[in-house]
C-alpha cells in the first residue's frame, strides 16, 4: 500500500501521515532533511520528540530506494521534495534518474509507504532559474509517485482531501 | 456556527463569506487590515462598497476577539491572515499567544462567525526569514481555526468546495 | 462545453487537456505562449511531440478571440495565463477589457472549449508590484471563466479533481 500525502508548508501532512501509520508495525520514520543549521536541527527534534519512542528514526538525505526495499511494516518518508532538493542541489543531471530509481523501489518494496511531499507551484513563476526548474521537478516527481500511489491525499488547513 | 473560508488571492473568498451571511442579521463586517497606503485603502472602499448599507463595518487590526464575544447575529472577518501579520509584525513573540486567544474567543462566541483566511505554502520556500516564519505561523492559525470550525471551505476560481 | 483546467504549475492540466479532447475531432491546439527564450522554445517543441499529428496547432499570443469564434470540433487553449500575462506586459490598461472580450467568444463559440489556466495566488504576497497586479488579474479571470465553464477541474500531483 502506498499513501502520498501532499498540501502546502504547515498543512498538517507529517502529523496525518504518523496518524495514518497507525497501529502498524513496525515503524520507520526516514527524515530526509539534511540539517544544514540550527531552524532545522530545531524543527526536526521538534517532530522526533512528536512521534514518540515506537518510531525507529532514519536519517537519510539521499538513498531512500536502499531503505524502501530492505524495511517491513509501515514507512513514513518525511519528505520526497527534500530528499529530491537534496538530489538536485548535489547533482542536478541525476534528478530525473533518481525520480524513477524511487518509483521502482515504491513498485516493489514489501513495507506499507506513507510518503510526504509538497504542492509547491501554485505562485508566480519564480525569478530564479534553478527555483523553476526545481518546481518542475518536483511536480514531475509528485505526478510519478501520485500514479503509483493507491491513495493520493492533499491537506488543506489540517483537514484531509482524498484526491485518489 | 463557525464557518473558516480559505483559499488563493481573488479566488472569491470574500463574497462567498459575504453571500455565506445571507439572510442572518444584524450582520458585521471585521475588517483587519490596517490601511496604510493608497493600495489597500482603494481595496478597502471598494469591498465597503460591494457589502452595501446592510453591514455595519468595525476596522480592527488587532483586538478580534473582543468584537467577537460581544457581537451577535453574523460576523465576517475578512481576513485572519492580515489580523496574523499585523501581530507578527507588531510583536512577533505573541503570535502564538494571539492565535490561542482567537481560538478561545471562536469556542464561546454566541454570534455565527464566517473567517476568512489565506492559503500562501503553496509555493517555493521563500528567502526570507520573516516570510518563512509568517509561512509557519499562519498554516499553524489556519489548522487551528479549521479544527474549532463547523464547516471549512476551499475557494477554487470562486466556486466553493467543502473540506469540512 | 466549456471546459476549464487549473492546479499549479506541472501538475498535469495540460496532458488531462488533451486526454480529454479525446475523440473529438477536428482537434486544434492554441499556444498562447510568446517563445522569447530558448527554454520555452523546447517547451514548446516538447508540447507539440507529445501531441502528435492529428492536432492543428495554432500560435496565438493575443487575439485568442478570433480562433474562438470560427473554429469548430474541439479547442484546447494553452493556456489563459500566459495569454494574460502577454496582454499584461505589452498594455496592462487593457488586461480587464481582454479578459471581457475572452468571456463573451466563450459564451458564443460552437466549438468545445478545454481551456488551461494556472493557480498562482496561493503563495506569500509578492514583494514585486506588477506580481501583485497580475495575481490579482489572473484571480479575476479564473473567476470569470470558471463561471461561464460547464465544469471546472483542479490538477492535483496529476491528478484531476472535479470543482463544478
Amino acid at each position: 500500500m502506498i499513501i502520498l500525502i501532499t498540501g502546502g508548508a504547515r498543512s498538517g501532512k507529517t502529523r496525518h501521515a504518523l496518524t495514518y501509520a497507525g497501529a502498524k508495525n513496525p515503524k520507520t520514520y526516514i527524515a530526509t532533511a539534511e540539517l544544514l543549521d540550527e531552524e532545522m536541527r530545531q524543527r526536526a527534534e521538534r517532530h522526533r520528540l512528536e512521534r514518540g519512542v515506537r518510531w525507529e528514526t532514519i536519517e537519510e538525505a539521499y538513498d531512500v530506494s536502499k531503505h524502501l526495499l530492505r524495511l517491513r511494516g509501515v514507512v513514513v518518508v518525511d519528505c520526497l521534495t527534500l530528499w529530491l532538493s537534496n538530489w538536485v542541489l548535489r547533482a542536478e543531471e541525476q534528478a530525473g534518474r533518481q525520480i524513477e530509481s524511487l518509483c521502482s523501489a515504491l513498485r516493489v518494496t514489501e513495507a506499507d509507504i506513507v510518503a510526504v511531499t509538497n504542492e509547491l507551484g501554485w505562485s508566480i513563476v519564480p525569478d530564479n532559474a534553478l527555483a523553476r526548474r526545481f518546481r518542475d521537478y518536483s511536480g514531475l516527481m509528485n505526478q510519478r509517485v501520485a500514479k503509483i500511489a493507491d491513495h493520493v491525499v492533499l491537506m488543506v488547513c489540517g483537514i484531509s482531501v482524498q484526491v485518489k
